[in-house]
């Protein structure tokens, strides 16, 4: 028997933006399995993660809209029949948003304005689930961490982010535009971009190992961090999407098993038979932003919704490799260039 | 014998944006009479307060340059040699935000960071003291408020100033561009936008009573506010610029004597011996965006600088009632004119 919370979206108006991207895509494919009418809008901006191979085998079943959301006509047209938009769109680089802010506040910031004004003049019925991160929490004060930790970014993309996210619940409370937000710690799994090292280190980590390369871990590796696999996220925005549970509401959604990074890729070397770690110094880039260890508590999202992580680290890991090891040349190569890459 | 931290500013460069405005004016004052080296920096945009009057008699003790925060090359030349600049520079109207965030997010969020990358390419020397907002907070979770209270505001203006100071504190932590956020209650005193009622409903209310007019309060008056009198917030100012201490820190800096609507307007009645109040309903875009009661707790603050309100609320009060009698042409009629308004 399918779960309510499935049977849910049977001819529901789904939209997704950031729908070619990792976890866009990957709630796509979990979206057409339960019968849902899915929208998916991308910009394909590249090096950002989205990808014309992520939506291979269900191009026909969905409706893709190549459009940015910084462009508020398109937004406007394409919010209108709506019921539930999961906004993933983001520019989601650390490391970027310090070498170009701008463009990290065009896109997390004032994107999301233009979003949230298009649903409130053009869809005001409509119920948004914000993809939020835990990089909003910056360096924690005490682990896990839960929801009443303070917001204190550490890098201009978990400010951004932030305000992003505060959008969401301010056109909520005022407005009526129904939203929540769903803080993700590092998600993983097929779909990923691992074209480079700038949007996390676990999907270039998975592709080093792959590759039988060297990876290389800074500091002493002991700093911990926990993990979703990317069908427990996407089934994490499925569960949000369809509680009322959830509206106004901001939830962590993170992994039960908080690992170091050091174990972290000795299992990662010992699932894919292949590659190599060298502890080697931090970058000063990295280090002005790295954020020490975190893992945080989920409980509040546990209890509100019944999620819990259907696959473990390592069992994500052994997907994740088996897929790229198939696929990979879909995702080092260009993959923005068409519809057909 | 002049203390110690007002000592400091003799000959110092300092730079005030929003120096034409209330606070930013009242502070170039002060300034001025320490022997500091003061650069008003000001747009002088319609409605939002700056007010050449509110320099009259120090124009020729400083410098002033009608510039926008919000333009990269004015800003970038400007910064060049200053040792500690005042960032009030804002939007700081909860009611337009709504009507129009990105003019908001403009001023509120991205100027914010042309100042900040100003700083760190141009001046990295520089420390900067940001005029941050309760507003940040939203509907308080208890009272009074301290740092520890969670971020979450309830309107655009609050989201956008969080942005804004997050923005601070990244640049003091990453770049070492020093910097700390005083976030401020509500400042009343000489010298404030009073022309309309957009801005705070202190001013407002203030002038409705010189004009022995009716004051209108929204629901039963039972709504707590602290309030600090301008010269105290200048104070603040003046005592965080030359702290290291406050550094990389976030402080609240409020009154020691909440009151309510209904009792503060029963005084400002009987101060101005003229006015009278009247209880209305709510309307509908202010109730949407109103937090209820709320006071802060400025113990922080007060053992890191020795900060403490000199002005009680009935004498600052009796102060700006005396000031707006002898100047209300000065802040009712067209006041960003030209430079002899």
């Amino acid at each position: 028997m399918t779960p309510s919370y499935l049977d849910f979206y049977r001819g529901r108006r789904t939209m997704i933006t950031g729908g070619l991207g990792f976890i866009g895509s990957n709630l796509a494919r979990r979206l057409v399995d339960v019968g849902a009418d899915v929208l998916v809008v991308d910009a394909l901006i590249p090096d950002s993660g989205g990808n014309t191979f992520n939506i291979a085998g269900i191009e026909d079943r969905i409706r893709v809209e190549i459009a940015d959301v910084r462009d508020e006509a398109a937004i406007d047209s394409l919010v209108r029949d709506r019921e539930i938009i999961f906004n993933l769109a983001g520019q989601v680089s650390h490391i970027d948003s310090m070498r170009d802010p701008y463009t990290d506040l065009d896109i997390n910031c004032r994107a999301q304005l233009t979003m949230l004004e298009a649903c409130r003049k053009h869809s005001p019925g409509v119920y948004v689930v914000f993809a939020g991160t835990r990089q909003v929490y910056g360096r924690p004060d005490r682990l896990p961490v839960d929801e009443e930790h303070l917001v204190r970014p550490a890098d201009i993309n978990g400010v951004n982010k932030a305000a992003g996210e505060y959008y969401h619940l301010l056109y909520n409370n005022v407005f009526g535009v129904r939203a929540c937000s769903l803080r993700l710690t590092n998600v993983f799994g097929p779909r990923q971009l691992i074209r480079h090292n700038r949007q996390g280190f676990i999907g270039w980590f998975i592709r080093l190992a792959i590759e039988g390369r060297e990876i290389q871990v800074f500091g002493d590796g002991s700093q911990m961090r926990d993990f979703v696999f990317v069908d427990d996220a996407a089934d994490a925005f499925l569960r949000a999407g369809a509680s009322d549970r959830c509206v106004g509401q901001v939830f962590n959604v993170g992994g039960d098993e908080p690992i170091s990074h050091r174990d972290l890729v000795a299992m990662l070397v010992d699932t894919a038979g292949r590659g190599s770690v060298r502890f080697v110094d931090w970058p000063e880039d990295k280090k002005r932003i790295d954020i020490g260890s975190f893992y945080s508590d989920s409980t509040k999202f546990r209890t509100a919704v019944g999620w819990t992580p259907q696959v473990n680290l390592r069992e994500g890991l052994c997907k994740t490799i088996a897929f790229y090891r198939d696929h990979m040349h879909r995702y080092v190569d260009d993959v923005t260039g068409g519809a057909n890459p």
